[in-house]
């Protein structure tokens, strides 16, 4: 096996992991706890299906779907931390950067290049790509929390305040799509399922 | 909410149901079953990785993403069959045609036709997008099975001809992938994970 081919092989099997690295939320169907590749399918479904609402209509899709498929990988090293502890995701920055180092480092030169840079372009959320990628990853949660009746939200003990403020970036990719969260937040606290500021 | 969202989100949430379909091969590194959208998942990525080694260079691979993304949705219906089970294949097929008129029934017009058109594509393995999207739907479950020591070969009595035979396709998408697989098929008899025909 040439050497090249090699490196692909071996970050293939590295990222096998992902598959046991659990979030907070849980599936909509089943009481149990999704893990960061399904989570990066879904989104990945999501971003193809309502790609029609961003607000920027020359949006590259492609470079969507990477970094949506390849957003969370970082995690296999530094673990999954709930968007609204402010403290644990400003100290985990640091562990996150490492670990791209080391997980896109397993690839040949160019796609290590190529995956670190679509991670960034990831986290600093100022392309409109970034930017709609964001939305569909802070869509899905909010939508399983909504049909799990607040159960991740009740458990960490959020307010609507929390989820509207850490969430309004949506707006950013698609009015249509943050009207409708917006719309699922109002129905959240109207049925109980996530308090009141 | 627009008729036309409430589709999309009726989708959605429906296809969070695939993250409970179990499939036959087991993890690299833990040992519990993969399931449908883990899979897709990972495949995704693959396509992204390894699309250099296409024997046609001038490939879409967005058309592949999409493919790979959703060619398991079907099963949310009619279950998962593992391929060496030629007879099952057979029957199986009705359900799924029946399944993916259902499953993507639920989104609006276009997009089902366009969903149930790209699943057609990928099940007739013509294009040379459905070809490599196959090859990567086949190159995982072998190589997680050659890193679980052969589980799933043996536990359903499957020889290196079955294993040979139902592959040999990946070598229309990619001559480079199809000389790798052939390397661990070979590498599996001699360890004994594989039984040879």
């Amino acid at each position: 096996m040439n050497n090249r081919l090699k490196k692909q092989i071996d970050f293939i099997v590295e990222i096998d992991k992902l598959k046991s690295i659990f979030r907070q939320s849980k599936l909509a169907h089943v009481s149990r706890f999704e893990n960061d590749t399904e989570h990066s399918w879904h989104i990945s479904v999501m971003a193809i299906l309502l790609l029609e609402h961003a607000n920027d209509k020359a949006i590259d899709l492609i470079k969507i779907l990477k970094m949506v498929l390849i957003h969370d990988i970082v995690e296999i090293d530094a673990g999954d931390v709930i968007i609204y502890d402010l403290q644990r995701r400003k100290e985990i920055i640091e562990k996150e950067n490492a670990a791209a180092q080391r997980l896109f480092g397993i690839l040949p030169g160019d796609q290590r290049d190529e995956f670190i840079s679509l991670w960034k372009e990831f986290e600093a959320k100022e392309t409109n790509e970034a930017k709609f990628a964001g939305a569909v990853d802070r869509i899905e949660p909010i939508l399983l929390n909504y049909l799990n009746q607040g159960y991740t939200w009740q458990k960490n003990n959020i307010n609507s305040k929390q989820v509207f403020e850490r969430n309004r970036q949506i707006q950013e990719a698609s009015s249509v799509l943050w009207e409708y969260v917006k719309g699922i937040i109002n129905e959240s606290v109207e049925k109980g399922y996530l308090k009141n500021e």
